[in-house]
């Protein structure tokens, strides 16, 4: 899904990628990778695995010249290794992606430029290095100003409960049916999706609300700003992180993301999933804040879990119980949404 | 108002000050400097005054090197200058601090270090320059692990309304009674007075609720932090922050902070400051995530705009409707406050 920037203040990436699979075994450790092929393959050249072992995300295979002949313009790294540290034996293949000519990207805690060969090498050859979680930019405190256009935003009962995915789906479905729409990333692996978009969770708290500002700025009436979420309201840690995503992003439309059956805020054994007629009026008491017209259009689902009939009956059941469009966007779609979106707006 | 430090990764300051004021004409322009005289008169030597008409804090007026034979160990910069950045005219007198023997103590938006003449002076000599507002110290994310001992925040219905006042007033209080108790600092001129805390509102983001729990760790369990509070949650610049303070402090005591008349949020003039029966279990929402049990203690007006009759009848009057203890702090003390904490604790 490739997304216009317009005058937004973000990280922009040079795309197409080379993603870099290295020795990842699964779908886990590559997923990543895996993403943003699945919602951006116009924006991935090939794949770059260390071995036969390795995961194939279903690209063809190219080591970093063959890219570069392919047209790709940066090695993506799209493998999470414990710890999110860069391992050692992945710095050759670094500085022969630089060799090539392609650019690094990464979402690792690790800055490219702290490994001194690939920094000394970056700069040898005039490469650009994105950190994507660490981006460098600074923002203006937010004016609490009403924008124009329409805004959704994901929010969920946890973090890693599918935001990112529901906004994504939502985005592609509208453009599908001829709406105006960009999904807004506000998550490392959103930002490489989208090839541009500001990791919210890195910036300094006093301009939190500010950057989600300038993430979805003034646009036409009848255009939608599809923002991905973050953390949760429930969430110990995080919940600042979205309040001031709300706050700035000023969403008309709220989506929200949740898992039947998980007992407790992941990580967090002591803090209960709150139950959805809990969290539905939470959030609208923090969104009415910046614009009180913010309403929800529909509840997203994880069921992975859950044996598909049994999905279709919980969706039938919460959307009875909270009145608002259910559905699992990965086993059901998003038209229900969608249906709600546009016949309010 | 000194207070020990413990074990808590924050800002250390050295004291006694030399404060200087500059060629500030007010007592606005001044303010930092004149709130820690009063609140830390025994970590204040002297102050600098640069004319006879400069601003009169009410300590004895010293140059650097009599300042230093008089035990001073840093020159504290007490003025807020318009748009944050120190003035050229300024940096001779620097650099006269740091020749005398002076560290430098900035909350300024300007880092000392910016400033090419005190960075190579201070490096020569071998000074610190301490900024608060730019600790360069790194927090863990949120634990969510409920410490011991007690906690009392501070919460406003704006910014600017009296949050760092009634905290210190508290704290003051409590020890005056014989009751153990530290202020906790959370912004710059707070963190002047304690000699230590956390500019919260320069963290990133992923760690402010972690760099909460951390300014108050596990203590005594009849100690209590004074946690000077933040921002508002009403506040669409910084409700985030006010967020993350409050899931980080896991108070069990909360004070509303409020300035009756005022109409809406400083510089925000499309957000009208929210009733108190609105604003108090809003913020009960927000804090019971991390700590179940937390209840309003009081309530602390500032009353400067009022006659005092007039004060005193409104104190009543907001006692009456919200059940809670009303005072102005600054007018009046914080006695029923204490009555409160102590006999529900």
């Amino acid at each position: 899904m490739t997304m216009p920037m317009g005058e937004v203040p973000q990280v922009r990436l040079p795309r197409p990628y080379l993603i870099f699979v290295g020795d990842a075994q699964s779908a886990v450790a590559a997923k990543t990778g895996a993403g943003v092929c699945h919602w951006a393959p116009e924006a991935c050249t090939a794949q770059w695995r260390l071995g036969a072992d390795a995961y194939d995300i279903g690209l063809p295979d190219m080591r970093p010249v063959e890219a570069v002949a392919a047209g790709a313009r940066a090695l993506l790294i799209g493998v999470a290794p414990v710890g999110g540290k860069l391992p050692a034996h992945w710095v050759p293949c670094m500085i022969d992606a630089l060799e090539a000519g392609l650019d690094l990207v990464s979402g690792l805690h690790t800055q490219l430029e702290s490994v001194p060969e690939i920094a000394a090498k970056a700069v040898e050859l005039g490469r650009n290095l994105h950190n994507v979680r660490h981006s460098g930019l600074s923002f203006p405190v937010a004016s609490g100003r009403k924008r124009s256009g329409k805004r959704l935003l994901t929010v969920g009962t946890d973090c890693a409960i599918g935001k990112k995915y529901a906004a994504l789906a939502i985005a592609r479905g509208l453009r599908d049916r001829g709406v105006s729409a960009d999904f807004r990333a506000t998550g490392q692996t959103g930002i490489m999706i989208a090839g541009g978009g500001v990791a919210l969770d890195a910036v300094v708290s006093d301009f939190l609300a500010g950057a989600a500002e300038c993430l979805s700025p003034d646009t036409a009436a009848d255009h939608w700003d599809v923002i991905e979420g973050q953390g949760s309201l429930f969430h110990p840690a995080y919940a600042a992180v979205t309040v001031g995503l709300i706050n700035g992003s000023q969403p008309d439309a709220l989506v929200l993301c949740h898992e039947p059956g998980r007992p407790c805020i992941s990580d967090f054994p002591d803090y209960p999933i709150v139950p959805l007629d809990v969290a539905i009026p939470r959030y609208l008491d923090i969104a009415r804040l910046t614009n009180p017209a913010a309403m929800f259009v529909g509840v997203s689902l994880n069921t992975s879990a859950l044996p598909e009939a049994e999905a279709r009956a919980l969706c039938t059941v919460i959307a009875g119980e909270t009145g608002l469009p259910t559905t699992d966007p990965l086993r059901f779609g998003v038209e229900p949404i969608l249906e709600r979106m546009l016949a309010w707006a």
